[in-house]
């Protein structure tokens, strides 16, 4: 259960507001990177996670924080555009260069929509959704996946950072770089306590790994016609599941044990299904088709007209 | 520029059709992590690479790799649907509860859209977007998802490789997870290598680092009433970055130097957008409105009526 | 900012697990009208809320308890999940049509992205999204929204609440039911505080009513041939602004002052667009196309060529 | 069936083009509340109806309404964009700050993708989805939606007719402003004759309300710290289904009969779908998994592996 | 402007329910290829048309006969739905394979959502959505894409056709598979009467042709290895735009009059962005950083540190 | 499978960057009718395809070098945006229009996410979606769809082109542009080619054309008010399919060989779904709805509570 407190988790207070920037601002907010996709990902991740105690708690703890990042956001959004020319015409540029940037580069739905409030959305107006998020109850897995969001929802706020002066924003924004270089962190020791604690063998997933082709898990296959890629660790190295080499190969269709090779040829295909078929493979059946004798099919899209004819 | 070859890069013959697997299958097909994703993430990577060489070569080499194992699995699938009950009514179930299970859970559009062919969605039906897709041009980050990907991709299909006995569906797989094996190796490598090469410092994205606030960087916050979080090395071990130690810290509302905490309160908004508003922030400005005097305004959503009348 | 509290608001707990009822329930987490919809709706408002005190909290505190149903609703779900036939392969349906409903019909995701945890989705797997959600910032249009939600949620869950005969289940729909009757209540009530503390004027949003037409505001416009909704209150009762007859009139295009209609006849198209364009209003101009000159436009798709010749 | 009158309902001519406009314009043509979402929203609701009659024409005609809103809102817009400057390079704009303004904020798809005419998205390119809708079946609840979809159009409406001093434009709204006024009112009646005709006891959705929580049905939680919203209505009035008393708690656990709390914790899970899992609930068990006992499961993801072996 | 009428275009009775062939049937309603689609197809190109008379008016009178269309068969799913086990529980299959496949396969949406009625979605739940129609403008790419749009939807009606046996259903799309075959006619025979009346040159889409590359307007590239494509009319016939003939020629990476090829590399990057870059096309340039001079751009994820070091 | 090379298929150099074109350049590359869509269309089709040889080749081939213009055109990109102004602040535009165009309407998703490379996005942002293309199994219905989207995709780039002065962007759509005729006439002939080869028998889809309604095959129904559209050559000519005359006729409610019309009245609707109903069809019936007896059902929405009480 969740409770909440007045007061913000850190001072989200630009000192101007600034609707250019305002519209840039929400790529971190609700953008496939920014901190609405922590939020959801981390309290999915901790509402289904069937470890009790210290990682349930490290990702029901770091979730609560992160909704608290995005109120904070959604409040700096609002301040930032106080005071937006929200209606101001394409006849009011015509003396203010600045008014025209402004103009054409603001985000017309924070006016229309929000009434100048944060919109749950990127900078382009794409409304935040959960294909944005993973919770795969395998924490190996969802460990990688958010050590990855936090990485790259810093870099995005480092390169928003760098589109303003405003020591307001720059102070929360120092804030929030320095929480992601730490949940970067978090999530990298968590990754090092499941392999402490025992439930992992390695930072590599291997479920079903007794069964894999092992010869598979040790080659780099160069697709690129003179690659250089050979060159590269993983193809000098040893493997990090059971120390073997590692070794590069051209990319080219692998054999079976008969030397076969599989040149994607398709079975004949249902012919209530109007499919544009040659017969290479003999007549297709209809599938259990009900109705199939009274339509009489006669019109069925295929070379094999004849033999279908007999056929149903 | 690519070129394209008639066999397949590994076989992808089921033993025999099975449409209610065909359902599940296009999971690691067109879904979140499935194949088209990393082949789209891998090549837009690889386009927008800044590195020629081994590493744009690497990327590129994986990015053309995925390419072949999406045809793989549109093969597969294509097979598995051979003779699919697409037009079997529910009349036909009555005597048969295997077909029962088919009806139900088959998928309507591999009949009525595809013909019996792939489908480029979810086992759901979502289609596959670009909205799963990372491409930042910042190679530490990009890797980090790169590994994520790879890594919840080998999960599901180690997961869709135990709901079936299918020889020929397993063997794939087995070839299949064998490349998830080895492509998270090969980005955690690529990591390292960016290390060796001075690309990066450490596997921490750290860009603006050096006016991040490095109090925060160094804290886990506590959310969770009675959390056993504090345990964890992200608490108790030693920053990755600097080396300074970490700490558990109960997660408050954090002061300014001046000791004031930030309550959210909003600025005054602009009347025309008929926010409701109290005046606690004194009255707000129309944003330039060309129009603000000619509407009159007098029905404005505020209860400071009486103070714009005159202000515009 | 927010804090956690490991117990739930409420008891989530099945009698027995439920693959089947689980894919249905999802629509009540994840759907258009689910928690998460509640949940991101009052979140958003609550932070955007420009009058403090009673009405800000008042909306801070249920979308915090928003939180907490969510956190229930996946807690119910992953236990309604328990050892759900995910494996299970079509032939173990044979002799089984309980199995076989429950093969055809659970969720595929269930078992291969979540491993038996709640998804951030609908009943049919489409990712939650905020295009889902309202926030204006005007409380009214709000409030409005809000009532709407609660009655649609409402009505969702006592339709699956006839889904199902488990106590488990029933008991903790029967708190959800009551919580949206009474979170109806909670907004309906709160436009009536808007109406007492002078916000509004009625429950009519009525911005810019000042000029907007008002013989419009009182019709009611039969489309359909032998309509009978002139018989309704709406058509037959006073205005509820201004307390003026409202009267059912037959649609049809209305004349300006001078009598004229409008027969929706467009402007001449830019010719470098390519449109397709009889000439009826004269040539069109290149929108001050930089390369007009340079193209020639010999083959712009028009019939009025030659005039356009000697134009640009 | 329908039918179709060359002239529009009402005129629908701007003064003057003005493609910066044109793009915000798209907000109330495609928008989540725009008229395409109240066109789509009352077909369904119509299509569906039970209650032929007064109720079932009276949507109808709204419905058939709202597509000539549609269309009077396409042409404006394909004239609002007539000469629009869709080819004006950035260089054009160095001596033009009007320019400059539309060049930046134009909508490049009037140009690219329609040619200068409407667009079926939002002010920002959002395709219109009918994830926007609402058609239960159930008249109440639906009602609600249309009071709330009526009330956010017209308030959007509002805030762009505020962004532009064109006579031909505001005189077009004017009309649609009054007809979003009248049917606010027209829903809000519709509410009460619902009433009036015994097909609903109030303005609460209620089905179902014989077993709900009667208790949680009159509480109003506070999840904030020092909440003033127990001042509100909604908690120092009386209920409007029972009319007994509302009061206000603090957001807190509660108990079952028994005094118990939930905590959360799961199940023991699937250990095929590779679950981080600690064994504190038993060993998770195979869901009828098929293929178990080939995979030899030697790999899964638990610190039950021992207990598991002699389990499958 | 539009009217209703009470009466459907075409009587959409089935001779009985049946919920799993209503959740198949919402494909041709709802989906990619169904009647929304061309509905609000020819709805947006009718008004947007800039050739009033006789092409205008065909596409105003086939939109305003798909909007019955749509009418027709919202009505046929709602009668599909009649009685379906919308409440049934697996237990309730335990003896009954027939109710087992209705109730793995049917929508729940149907049943939760709509109350029985259509939704706006396809087969699969997918909401429909606007990015599924053109509108360019331009008639000759229109109409390609109308002749497209209702074969494919034919296809599919056909397809949908052959899963039931109901006379009441097979009757009603005996009409509409006939009205799909007459506009596949109505659309092609519009292209012919472009030409006729000296709108386009031919069938070809040629807008700017003049200055097209017009040796790359006659060749097959054969990107496969061994491709027999080489031996079709595209190879062997005559261009149907200039009667020059087309040849096959294999893919290959086409060099420059200096014999030139692109190798992909990529300029410089911003160092603002922390792009990982190798330094070799020199040092980038910040993108006229407003605040680069204040960061130190320390960090800056290069390899040419020393050398940016002296240029901001 | 697939192979590449490191050279790109044609020149992607521009003269010189230009970060506001680079945003409307995306539409081509990530739009609905961008090379996105045509390369992944092309590729599921052949990869679904039945008839090896010169068809499956030739979509292959085609597929093969869509992959090539699409990495062609995230080249083009990544130059254009190359010291594009990604952190100007509006601070910059005061005394440059140029720069204020420039930053209003660049793509701050450039800068954001992907650091100066392309996003797999079209103009205004919207990420790419399968729902955008068409692979049926039918090659005639399929190779209509590749037609139109080469049609569209070729005039897009054609007002693309017009946008711009620069020699080298020019140069390579002058090659786009050729490449769009080619292919138009390469789908073209690929009907041709598949009458000749007896897959079908007209350019019109005709599956179960045996049994569709002749009569209304061969109609045009004006719907709207006056239409000339009459004087069609779709009114006035012969079928394509059986050469019979075409004809006009006013669209109308068509009645049954009894004369009778149908209103739409729908059936009873199940009680347990609280569909609001006047039992005008008599009492609806649960769907055997398990839980029925146990709710009582008493506040059924319906008029004839009485009737239910004995009737479950």
């Amino acid at each position: 259960m969740y409770r909440h407190t007045r007061e913000l988790q850190f001072t989200a207070k630009p000192e101007k507001p600034d609707a250019l920037f305002a519209m840039k601002f929400q790529e971190i907010l609700g953008g496939q990177f920014g901190e609405m996709t922590v939020m959801m990902q981390y309290l999915f991740q901790g509402w289904n996670c069937r470890v009790p105690g210290r990682y349930k708690d490290m990702i029901m703890d770091i979730g609560t924080e992160e909704i608290s990042h995005v109120e904070m956001l959604t409040v700096m959004l609002a301040r930032l555009l106080e005071g937006a020319p929200g209606e101001a015409t394409e006849k009011a540029a015509a003396t203010n260069p600045v008014l025209a940037a402004v103009l054409g580069g603001q985000n017309p739905q924070h006016a229309i929509v929000s009434g100048g409030g944060a919109r749950p959305t990127d900078s382009l107006g794409n409304p935040w959704n959960a294909g944005y998020i993973a919770a795969s109850g395998n924490l190996l897995t969802d460990f990688r996946s958010n050590v990855a969001a936090e990485a790259q929802s810093r870099l995005m706020s480092s390169r928003i950072a760098n589109m303003t002066d405003d020591r307001g924003v720059k102070e929360m924004l120092a804030f929030n770089l320095a929480r992601d270089t730490y949940h970067q962190q978090q999530w990298l020791m968590g990754i090092q306590m499941l392999i402490d604690d025992g439930y992992i063998d390695s930072q590599i997933e291997q479920s079903n790994g007794d069964w894999e082709n092992k010869d598979a898990a040790h080659v780099f296959y160069t697709g690129t016609e003179g690659s250089a890629a050979g060159e590269g660790l993983w193809a000098t190295g040893n493997s990090l599941v059971d120390g073997e080499p590692l070794r590069a190969e051209e990319l080219r269709p692998l054999p079976r044990e008969d030397g076969s090779l599989d040149d994607g040829t398709l079975p004949a295909p249902d012919p209530l299904q109007f499919v544009t078929y040659d017969g290479n493979q003999g007549p297709g059946k209809p599938g259990t088709g009900a109705g199939a004798h009274l339509q009489g099919a006669q019109n069925v899209v295929t070379k094999v007209k004849d033999a279908l004819t007999g056929d149903d």
